[in-house]
C-alpha cells in the first residue's frame, strides 16, 4: 500500500509495511512539517489534552482545535461524513440565488411537520411517522429525555446515548476479542431483567464500525415488543455499509410501534454544519416529541431536505455514496497492512485502530508531523487501555496522506518518546 | 398619512383617514391586483384557515403560505425581525469564500460553550452565565422542561411559553382598557399563592408591545427572590423600544441567580432562518442546560456570533437598529390615524391593533389584494373576539404599502363580503 505514495517502485517501497527508501523526489515518503513557530508534538499533544478536557465526552470540533492552534490541522480524519455529497451539496448551495438566501436568513423556516411532508416520500414513511430534528442528536435526547425505565446499550457506542439518559443505564460490555460483535441472547437477558427499557443499537456501531446482523435485529426487535418500552436502532452509518443501497429498518414501524429508527444526515450527505437529522416513529411519539419543540430546524436544513427530494440529487448523491464507500475500504484495507496496528472489522466509513503505543501520542503526532487530525477514544466508555484511534475516511487523495502519515509515525520505535526531527 | 403616497395632493387625498381621489396617476391609491388565476379574499381566507389549522398556536410560515397559495405573499408583515440589520447581514454573508462555506457545511459546528466564549464580550455577561441555543424557543423550552413549580404569566403574550410549561398555568389577565399593562402588584400576590413559581414578563410585551417599566421591573424581581424558581424576563423585542441602548437587565443576574434573561437574536439582527437566541443565567442553570444539547446551534449560526463580536458590524447595525426604529414609529402613528382602528400603545416593532370587523377579513383581503401577510391574532389566548391584528414594520417602502393597503381595506363598509373587484 506504501507504494501508492511513491513513484520509486524500489523494492524498500513497494514492500508492504515497510518504510521508505527517501532516495529522491520520486520517493513519496511523507515529509514532515517544519516546525517553525509551531508546537512541537509534545506541545500539540499537552493542547489537545486541555482541549478535550473542556469538550466532555466529545472531540474538540476542527474550530476549537483551529482556536487554540491556528494553521495546524489540515485533513479532518475525526469527524465521520462523506466529503464528495458534501461537493454535491455545495454545489446546489452555489446555485441558490442571493435573493432566496436573503428570504432563507430573513424568514422563520417551517415548522418540522411542514418539512417532514417535503421529505417523506424520500425516507420513504408516512410524514407522520418523521420527526424531524437539529440534527439526530436532537432526536436522541427528546426520546430519552422522558423515557420511563432504563437505558439497555452496548458499549463502547456513542456517547450521547448514556449521556442523555434520565434513568439507570444498563451497559452490556462489548469485547475487543468478539470484534466488538452484540451478543443478541445477552441483549435479550438483560430485557428480561429490566422492563420497560429502552435498547439502543446501533448499527453499524460507532466507534468500532462493526455492523449487525439484519434477520437477528429484525428477530430481536419484533421479540422484544412486549417488554420493552422502545428499540432505536441509530442507522447514521448505514450508507456506509456496501455500494450497494442500504437496508433500514424504517418501515418495520409502521407494524412494531415500539421500534424507533434515527438517522443523521451529517454522515450520509456530508453536512454536518447544517444540524439535519430525522427519526422514524409511531405517529402518537411523533406528536409527543413534536409538541416540544419550535422552530428547531434551521433555513438551511429545510432548503436541503427540498434538495434531497430532486431526483437530480438522489442520483449525484447515490453515486458520491458509492464511490466513498469504495476508497473508504480501500482506506481501511490499507491500515491493516500496517504493522503494529490491528483493524477491527468496520461497515462504516471509519475504521478504530488498536495500536502497539499510547494512542495520544500518535494522535499528536499525526498531527504535529502531517496536519492530521484523528479520534484519540482514550475516553470512550467500554474501550480498555489507551491504544484505540478512530480514523475516519476521506477523499482518495487525503486517505493516500492519512495512510503514508500512519506509517510514517508509527514507523517510530514504540516508548520512545516523540520529538520532531530537527 | 395617507398623502404620503400621493402626489396629487388633492383635499379628499390630503384628508387623514379618508378614501383616495383615484383620479390620475399622480394619486397614490393602492392598485387592487388582478384576480386573475388567483383565489379571491374568500378562496384566501379559507386557505390561511385550513393552514392555520394545521400550525397550532403560531401563524403558518410564509413558505406554508407560498406552498398554499404560490406567489401571494409580497410583504410579510406578520413576522418580527429588522430587514436592515438582515441586509448587513446578507452583505457579510456575501462575502463569505466559497472555501470558507464548505468548510462550515462539512464540519460539526463547536459546542454551545465554546461559542459562548465568542458572543460573551459583545452581550456583556461572563460566558459560563451565557446558554447559546437555536433560537430562543429551544432556551425556553429548556428552562421550562424541568421546573418544578406552576408557571405565572401574564396574558396575552408568547404562547411558546404556556405551551412548553409541564406543569399548571396561572395566567395573569391584562386588560384592554388598561392597554395590556403589567399590574405588578396583581403580579406579587400570585407569586405569593404559588410557590417555586416560574414567573415569565416579556418585555416589551408580544403581541401587544406594550413596555413594562424598568424600576418596577426590576423592584418585583428583587423581592421575588426568595419566592420564586425563577424569573424569566424575554427581551427578544427589547432593541425596538427607542433609539437609545437598549437597557437589559442581564446584569442583574449576577446578583439575582433567581433571575433568567432571554434574547432572541431573529428579531433585532433579522436573522430568524438562522436559528440563534441566549439566555443568561447563573452558571450552575447554564451548566444544567448545557448538559441536555449537542451540536444545537448550526454553521451559520456560530459565524454569525463571530459577526456580532466585530465592531465594524455593530456600528452597521446600530445604524440600522435606529434606522428601523425610526421608521416602525411612523407606521404606527400612520395605522393610528385610520378611522376604524385603534392602535395600542407599543415599543416593539410590531403594533397590535383593535378593528371594527372580523380580523380574519381584514387579513384575507390584505392578501388577497395587496400581498399583504399579517398576523390575525384571533388564536391567542388571553383576546377576546376576533377583532385583532397585529401588524410588523418592515422598510419604508413596505411600510407605505401596508398603511395604504390598510386604508384600502378598512374604507370598504363593516359586514359586506369583501369579494374581489370585478
Amino acid at each position: 500500500m506504501l507504494s501508492a505514495v511513491c513513484r520509486c517502485q524500489c523494492k524498500m517501497c513497494s514492500a508492504p509495511g515497510s518504510g521508505h527508501c527517501g532516495t529522491g523526489p520520486s520517493c513519496g515518503a511523507p515529509r514532515r512539517r517544519r516546525a517553525a513557530g509551531r508546537p512541537d508534538a509534545r506541545g500539540v499533544g499537552e493542547a489537545l489534552r486541555l482541549l478535550k478536557a473542556g469538550s466532555g465526552s466529545h472531540s474538540p470540533s476542527v474550530a476549537d482545535v483551529e482556536r487554540a492552534i491556528p494553521g495546524l490541522v489540515e485533513i479532518d480524519a475525526c469527524f465521520l461524513s462523506n466529503p464528495y455529497a458534501t461537493d454535491e451539496v455545495m454545489h446546489r448551495l452555489g446555485r441558490v440565488s442571493s435573493q432566496t438566501l436573503e428570504r432563507m436568513v430573513s424568514h422563520y423556516p417551517s415548522q418540522g411537520a411542514a418539512i417532514a411532508e417535503v421529505l417523506a416520500p424520500t425516507v420513504g414513511v408516512r410524514p407522520d411517522r418523521l420527526l424531524l430534528a437539529n440534527g439526530a442528536s436532537e432526536a436522541i435526547q427528546a426520546l430519552l429525555a422522558r423515557a420511563p425505565g432504563p437505558l439497555v446499550i452496548p458499549l463502547p457506542t456513542f456517547s450521547a446515548y448514556y449521556e442523555f439518559a434520565t434513568g439507570p443505564v444498563v451497559a452490556l460490555q462489548l469485547r475487543p476479542q468478539d470484534d466488538f460483535r452484540l451478543d443478541f441472547d445477552a441483549l435479550d437477558a438483560l430485557v428480561d431483567r429490566h422492563p420497560r427499557a429502552t435498547v439502543v443499537i446501533i448499527n453499524p456501531n460507532n466507534p468500532d464500525g462493526g455492523p449487525v446482523d439484519h434477520g437477528a435485529l429484525v428477530d430481536f426487535v419484533r421479540g422484544a415488543a412486549s417488554r420493552v418500552h422502545q428499540v432505536i436502532v441509530d442507522e447514521s452509518f448505514g450508507a456506509f455499509a456496501s455500494e450497494q443501497r442500504p437496508r433500514s429498518l424504517a418501515p418495520l414501524v409502521e407494524e412494531l410501534p415500539h421500534l424507533v429508527v434515527v438517522n443523521s444526515l451529517s454522515k450520509s450527505h456530508g453536512i454536518p454544519g447544517l444540524r439535519l437529522g430525522y427519526a422514524v416513529m409511531s405517529p402518537q411519539r411523533a406528536r409527543l416529541l413534536r409538541a416540544r419543540s419550535l422552530w428547531n430546524l434551521n433555513a438551511f436544513g429545510e432548503w436541503f431536505c427540498g434538495i434531497m427530494a430532486d431526483p437530480g440529487y438522489q442520483r449525484a448523491y447515490e453515486q458520491a455514496r458509492r464511490r466513498y464507500v469504495r476508497e473508504a475500504r480501500h482506506l481501511f484495507d490499507g491500515l491493516a497492512e500496517l504493522p503494529s496496528v490491528h483493524v477491527y472489522p468496520t461497515a462504516a466509513n471509519f475504521a478504530l485502530l488498536e495500536l502497539d503505543r499510547p494512542a495520544h501520542e500518535v494522535a499528536a503526532a499525526l498531527l504535529a508531523h502531517h496536519g492530521i487530525y484523528v479520534r484519540d477514544c482514550a475516553d470512550k466508555l467500554g474501550l480498555q487501555g489507551d491504544r484505540y484511534l478512530r480514523v475516519a475516511a476521506r477523499r482518495d487523495a487525503e486517505n493516500r496522506r492519512i495512510l503514508a502519515a500512519f506509517a510514517d509515525v508509527l514507523s517510530e520505535p514504540v516508548r520512545r518518546p516523540l520529538t520532531v526531527a530537527a
